[in-house]
């Protein structure tokens, strides 16, 4: 496999873990030599491994429903070490977008920040209605 | 200077350039040799530099506020040639959250990919009413 596919096979061990609910599943996929980040819309970025954990186990034990990431998009980061995926998060209501950050350890790429927001249904300046054509 | 001052400079030298409404000074920050995206709300995430670039022009051309950049977070990514910032973006209005990926290049840090999403009032699970506090 390429880099670009290793990626994205560690991308999709993401979500797959996460829509199991397997949160001992999603811990093996956090990056270990790495700091730890997570942003999600309700409080500013969480920073450290102890933090990030507690809030993906509190996410997982509300119940968050299954997420499909769409259309992914890498970028291969200089170093050859670090790598990023954007895409499209499907939750099954309305859909969001994700920049996760992957960093390679011991051979694995593993995940070290996800930012995960909405998609809104506004326009930005000169963009149109693209926000809508995701479904 | 630490590479982490050096991606804090680079971090806010954007926030800068942005509230100069400077697109010049702002393409001047983008990186040159790695692939560049956004990602907004009111769309997918954009990538490859044309579509980055007209983004951030038609941006500075409606008249966007200037942010300021409260509280940003350096994560040095293994490799050594990549980092992230998170951080809290003070628009004057709603404030949002960022995530900022630089790499450097030819010794200088610029921007690779830049994720900007609402600081939203609503609560994530186990999360309470923490987005009140930024202001």
């Amino acid at each position: 496999m390429t880099d670009e596919h290793e990626v994205l096979a560690a991308n999709e061990a993401f979500y797959e873990a996460f829509a199991a609910g397997d949160a001992g599943a999603l811990e093996a996929l956090f990056a270990r030599a790495t700091e730890l980040a997570t942003a999600h819309p309700w409080r500013p970025a969480t920073t450290g491994r102890e933090g990030v954990v507690a809030g993906w186990r509190a996410i997982l034990e509300a119940g968050a429903p299954p997420i499909r990431c769409v259309d992914p998009s890498v970028i291969l980061l200089p170093g050859g070490q670090a790598a990023l995926v954007s895409c499209v998060e499907d939750t099954g209501d309305a859909p969001c977008i994700a920049t996760n950050v992957f960093v390679r350890e011991e051979g694995e790429w593993r995940l070290c920040h996800h930012h995960g927001a909405p998609l809104a249904p506004v326009f930005g300046p000169g963009e149109g209605p693209q926000a809508g054509s995701v479904h």
